[in-house]
């Protein structure tokens, strides 16, 4: 069994050339010989967003602090703590920070995509 | 894109006969025709725990409010807001509440088993 706090794994940086303010901590992995799928814990600052990406696999989400919103490229929908979010493979979307403090939400994918 | 308040799902009682005081919500599951894991939410209630299994698949889990032990069997470690517990294949747990509010926290588990 692996126990944590979130706080002592390492954010990096997303590096996208799109993506302003945003960070990612790789909560459990294959690295921990995950079979299936991965947990990850995104924190994106103010002003900031997540990629704007149409994936062919499916994101699990759930918003644990901030405010924001969602965008599948036609229309916003509001984010808070306690949001969940499922969006299927294909699906265009993107998290947008509205508020003044930093939105922090898992985002779990498979492993094998 | 599905996006609810985890609020807005029903919390049922989980019935198995040695668990005390716990309920669950079906958060995104196959009924969402999410292919590969469900995301479910536990609140245990105080003087309350969760099953002590050892299932053969995976559970990925995220503490979000309360204070808590996660148990192997032999030992238990201290769980709280933000605590990250990832548990392989066929490792005995149990989550029991040990605060004064409800324990919640995310389980995510293979669709497939």
């Amino acid at each position: 069994m692996k126990i944590v706090d979130y706080n002592e794994d390492k954010a990096e940086a997303v590096d996208f050339e799109d993506v302003k303010n945003d960070k990612v901590r790789g909560l459990i992995s294959d690295k921990d010989k995950a079979p299936n799928f991965a947990m990850r814990l995104y924190e994106v600052g103010t002003v900031g967003d997540s990629l704007l990406q149409p994936p062919n696999w499916e994101h699990e989400v759930f918003i644990l602090e901030g405010e924001g919103v969602t965008y599948d490229g036609e229309k916003e929908t509001k984010l808070k703590s306690g949001t969940v979010v499922y969006v299927a493979p294909n699906e265009k979307h993107q998290f947008k920070n509205t508020g003044n403090d930093t939105l922090k939400f898992l985002c779990l994918i498979p492993i094998k995509k």
